[in-house]
């Protein structure tokens, strides 16, 4: 992670307030959990977003999904745009462990839910993917379900961020990339205020692209890493991001839909164009209710948010994206894996100092 | 209108009871008004469904779209997909009256809302059409804003099917078309009854596909009409189905889009494929609440249906689909229009006695 | 299977001619695989459906889906609906396997093409899911990675139907339900004639709503189940259908969503209203062109099939689809699986020698 | 329009060289007319874009949408999505005047494809409209059909950009804004070079979000507008931005529905959230082929670019938008409008020199 001296000098996205974390866990109730591979060619693991503490199967929470480019093979979102629910943990991981993290999402879920075995309805496992084969010796599908379960258990709402949990592996803008949040506090009206939280997987970007906080840094990284006789690399976007959103204000899926989309609004003010081979993809849900499993059990009567209120939400939703990338970007540390392969941490090849020194 | 005994023995649909009038407007609130022009070459006209006597702009009503086709020209169907409310009553003409029922209904709008037309926000008019062209002159464009008043003035609960309204022009399967209705009454579970109506505008379909309570009577028609020296007619799908699915359960647009999709069903047991050239569009609303325009008025704390529960919801709206076309084509009366173009009416053809005498 | 008796007197679905063999492979190219597990309380497998002989990866093949309700664990379609190809040959399992299915499609991919591995791009394996929980016991995970390529490898024109491959252990109107498959030959215009088919994976149906080319032989079929003393059965819809659609005409993935919705229509008249619980969803695709993998070959110059060309096979994909379902059950022999649970063949409980007897 | 100084110190956005034009004309083919009304509390018009010199009924435009906020009452969109096509020139105007134009639009249509009239299928208008009400008096619905053929007689390669056409009630930023456009030029490939081309009408923006090239200028223009004396303004946003993509590169329907949404990038580069308030929407065509009205004529044989090769072609969607918005806010001049309401010129308020001189 970043010294304290150059987190100070991260630059800030927006207007709006930041949470007490400045992370994905300011909305109440929502933890992370990591469980991080790191052993030679091995450098990947899998993390895991609690939207609530309890059964994810008993008390759904409402869900939407906005695909900005949808060449990925996450699992799970079909469901979640019909029912407008999630019943799992979201778990995040590297592409070819979407198998293992699924099964394990599933046998969960029915040790926890005996019930839900016996009968045909079966558990709708919510795995996003990047592929991290870059550093990561992908094909050895290191993440086993134990990991899965290690992350979900050691969910807390003061979690870290950089090359941990799925983003060990990540690359972003051919440096380190991978995990990052952020958070920001609306007042929607007078005396009603919510909170929007984004974690990301940044695993995407090609680097003459990049922009941090509306400076097109891209070209000057490329030179100074040339500088340091760091190897030259001009890859094809052939990443991905996963975008998590959280909210503990009431909207139904109509409008987290809505608010997934303004996300890929932050993502665009970072240099991306939801590239071709980049599976660009967004969840957001609400803390605000939950949805019950068993029709027996009564519906929460909800009072949404007037869709008239949700601009607050929309720059909240874009502002904590591009500053959970910003996040992702400056926390990860460098890895070094599989053939060798190294990534660069962004804080080690470009001090925050330096950048931003012109910048009011 | 076909005589009593003719509808006495109508084929019904499904095994759910039928509401009071097996009409739209069994869904408490909803009332439907027309204006029809018939004069010689102008046989076309306007239909306006209304989901509460109240003020839609106001008061907006939660809805939804399908489109099985979208060959059309339809409007309003862009902001009712993003904010999933009506705000205006649902107007029903010909192809090229679309602009002069959406002008009447955004001057009807601002008159009865002037604040509306003072700020910016404007009314989002929602007008579906169907080309009426063989029997109607429809480039003379004779529906004026005054008849769209007109319809709206006289909106009922009690109100006619048939060729009556924008139903007076309509082909279908070329018989004649137009108006039908119907409705079905579900329990979702035990002491909750709720109604789901239908309102088809019946315009489409192809002799040789249709099907009457899964009878395929194409061929049988095209005999009869031989028989008869009736002009043999082997046209190309060149129609639209506009259907409107009222319920009073408690749907958000989500929920109600899962439900408009349904009354696909209903028309595809009537021989349709959604064809090419036909526009085959749903629109479904429920009148369990409204959303109010202006933020600073409340929003209702509602309890939705469970979607463990839609299922007899999702067989009504097919069932009422259906028996609301085969309603269509049984009350048009036939019409004689533009030159001397003439459609006859499936009562006439095919008297239903001689038609289901040996179906259990 | 049925006796050749039976099949005979098997109603035929619509006006158009069928194919050779009635069955997806009358489109040229297309191969069909099983492996069938049938072994006490395991009673499953995986079907295999090859687009064309060589390496999808390397040639892929224009594809589209239409959901018609997404309460499914389906992989793959967000890709497809991205990119508007397949890559690997479509398989089809029960749900708790999509895992260890998915695992062997990569794992083929990559040893067919190993600089897919290598590279980061990787394959999107395309897995299809009901659940057969009621007649198999699921959370064995019976199918293993070699059952696929089993499967894969026997692929041939001329494949069962039934109670086999991933269609043995299905039920499907609380009958035996499983893989049936038929086509239709369609002439576009004059001189231009092609094939559409289709196969279903049934699973699906609440037994009183089961229509059979029209007839509502639902209610019937209780009665003479109870007649024959058979356990009454009325379960809510779990179920799910998987319907694959194939063409040799020239379609974009444009066209082949619009076709792919007109299977629904077919689905629609066997008395489906696509359940709440019910998984349905639509693959279609096309074998007039492929797309090759790498930017270094040229891209094919197609001339599409004019959209006006197109209701002949929007009645095909409806046609075939009803009259793949008809053959899935009809063709589905009776099976006994976990904990003595059992599901009779529609052949047997009611002989379509008396169903159709006074069925013109 | 801005001084030639001025024009100099425009930032340029990315890294593709522009066109010759720097406009959507540089796509070959393509032509734009305007019709400006200036008078008084009258501050609108028309613009329409012509993908090609002949008959767009008869010879078609592959295009598609992406709706980034369904706020708004642009028609048409339905069946451009369901058939991929468009048949009409592109027009805009303001909201009041869509059924004028779109009126005016089916009669030329008529006018020059008489056999369209007589039998059934009607042309689809495609008229996209932005709420110009704050300058403009919109009750007046003051553009005619005969403005629209003006507009369209006039089209031309070399068009003006700024407070014209369509743009000429249009707010943007609480400043002027109007139509802009810029080009990209993208080589997809060794010897293979292709042209992107946008144009918007920006009525869309608050203020504070406003970010030009990166730089938050939002603020920065607050402070200048106090400075002057300026009417402080700190509207919500109630705007809409309609972006039109033109392209030389043979994409089909799917195609081009990627690259639409990339423009979404580069309007969320100049600080846009798509507020709730703004209906945000991007058409994008292609002139590589058009599509034949009648079955009769051969469809043509195109090879699509390998979406391997798209990624060209998104950064210069991205990057020709951002740079068509700052080309519509620097180029628009001052008006004052219905009421005495004014808009400054950005150009005015802030001068470019002044802005960027510290940007390298």
């Amino acid at each position: 992670m970043s010294s304290s001296k150059q987190q100070a000098s991260l630059p800030f996205i927006g207007s709006l307030l930041q949470g007490e974390r400045n992370a994905i866990t300011d909305v109440a109730g929502v933890t992370v959990g990591h469980r991080t591979l790191a052993d030679g060619p091995v450098q990947t693991g899998v993390t895991v977003i609690r939207p609530h503490a309890g059964d994810l199967f008993r008390d759904k929470v409402p869900a939407a999904v906005a695909v900005l480019n949808g060449f990925g093979k996450s699992v799970g979102l079909l469901q979640v745009e019909e029912l407008g629910v999630l019943e799992t943990p979201i778990a995040l991981t590297n592409t070819f462990s979407v198998g293992a993290v699924a099964a394990a999402q599933i046998r969960r879920c029915l040790a926890d839910n005996p019930e839900c075995g016996r009968t045909l309805p079966t558990v709708n496992p919510l795995v996003f993917e990047c592929n991290d084969g870059f550093l990561n010796d992908i094909q050895r599908m290191a993440v086993s379900e134990a990991d899965y379960l290690h992350a979900l258990a050691g969910a807390t709402s003061d979690f870290e961020q950089g090359s941990v949990g799925a983003g060990r592996g990540m690359s972003s803008f051919q440096l380190k990339g991978g995990i990052g949040s952020a958070s920001r506090r609306v007042s929607a009206r007078e005396g009603l205020c919510h909170t929007v939280g984004a974690l990301v997987l940044a695993n995407y970007g090609r680097q003459p692209q990049l922009l941090l906080a509306g400076h097109a840094v891209g070209e000057r990284l490329a030179a100074l890493q040339a500088e340091r006789s760091l190897p030259a690399v001009n890859e094809a976007e052939k990443g991905s991001i996963i975008i998590v959103v959280a909210t503990d204000a009431p909207l139904d899926a109509r409008q987290l839909r809505r608010l997934a989309l303004r996300a890929g609004a932050g993502l665009a003010r970072t240099g991306s164009v939801f590239g071709h081979g980049s599976g660009d993809i967004v969840l957001a849900f609400s803390t605000a209710y939950t949805v019950p499993d068993s029709v027996e059990r009564p519906m929460p009567a909800v009072a949404m948010l007037h869709d008239g209120l949700l601009d607050g939400l929309f720059q909240a939703a874009a502002d904590s994206t591009e500053q959970a990338i910003i996040h992702a970007l400056w926390r990860a540390t460098a890895v070094t894996g599989r053939d060798g392969n190294h990534r660069a941490s962004l804080a080690d090849v470009l001090p925050a100092s330096t950048l931003f020194s012109n910048h009011a």
